[in-house]
């Protein structure tokens, strides 16, 4: 990249360390952002260093964060008897979008993968598990880890190790979605609609 | 977005103002931002900030740089005597990959479209031909400005406002690329790669 001067160069390395950004996509980046106005480029560029430098876990949930508590841990209108476990903080955003889940959350960070040598103590689950013997206002612990081995296998894992205290536990359905069409769809997902069908 | 805190929702929100990034990828890059070690999310900034606010014209080629003059035009190896003009410093990029062309540049920053309102005074035209006035070494001007409509008027305008000047203009050649299936090239390619035949 000897053609481009020092700085853009730079710039282009850094954009290109980003997930899902390859080297054209870098350079289309870089020089949309050098041929901006001077300000749009500084606030990305402190956007970027002030979320960075403020992120931290939620206390409670562990999302990411830029307080002691997230929106929605400090907001005294959610209901506080209900936990959704989740993998990641963009789990907990495509459930907020359906404007329907007015429970809490909780983020793991990841799940459970044997195979990537990933084990229960490096996801956030400690953290759950003092959340439910410290918050006496939980009933239900609703597992929507993805559908994936590792999601599964980690919402085995929470539930043996939660339904012996008495609460419940339950697992978001697994199925064809909706507007699916049949032909298209995986034979394990056929399967699991199969097993989780419903009576009319 | 009132769910994420509001330095990630500023950070996405500034992510998703760049071309292709729409607020899925806004989001999974926020993401991956904030989790990264700290220096790598200042490195990121700074870069920006860097580029920005010492990117210029190079004075002689017009390309974006951050000195006087781009790497290119104060290289003594390279051959004075032709000048490649393109529509934007990433075309410049893509000649520059196949590392067989030794000349110089000229970069418009566009081309003429006059249904887009974008006229040969918008485009760094004026600088190309006060280039051919003063640097008596160059022999040949090769255009590559894109094979697309605007690139062609362009190619057009170019020509006839050079030639009378006695240097010679060269347009790079259209036709099928190495390596397309001719069933799913378009026509218009496919006549200029007729009309453009060589004989063997």
């Amino acid at each position: 990249m000897d053609y481009y001067s020092e700085k853009l160069q730079t710039l282009i390395q850094e954009l290109s360390r980003l997930p899902g950004i390859g080297s054209k996509t870098a350079q289309r980046l870089a020089f949309h952002i050098v041929s901006e106005p001077a300000e749009s480029a500084e606030r990305l560029a402190s956007a970027i260093a002030d979320a960075r430098h403020s992120v931290r876990y939620c206390k409670r949930c562990c999302t990411l964060t830029d307080q002691d508590l997230c929106p929605i841990c400090s907001s005294p209108s959610r209901d506080q008897s209900t936990i959704m476990v989740v993998e990641h903080p963009q789990d907990l955003a495509a459930y907020e979008k359906t404007g329907k889940y007015n429970g809490l959350y909780h983020v793991l960070h990841g799940a459970i993968s044997p195979e990537m040598g990933i084990g229960p103590g490096d996801i956030r689950l400690a953290e759950l598990m003092k959340r439910l013997q410290t918050e006496e206002a939980v009933k239900e612990v609703i597992i929507a880890t993805n559908s994936s081995l590792e999601g599964e296998t980690t919402a085995m894992y929470i539930s043996k190790l939660i339904k012996p205290a008495g609460i419940k536990v339950s697992r978001i359905a697994s199925g064809v979605p909706v507007g699916g069409d049949l032909e298209y769809i995986d034979e394990v997902t056929l399967l699991r609609a199969l097993e989780g069908r419903v009576e009319l």
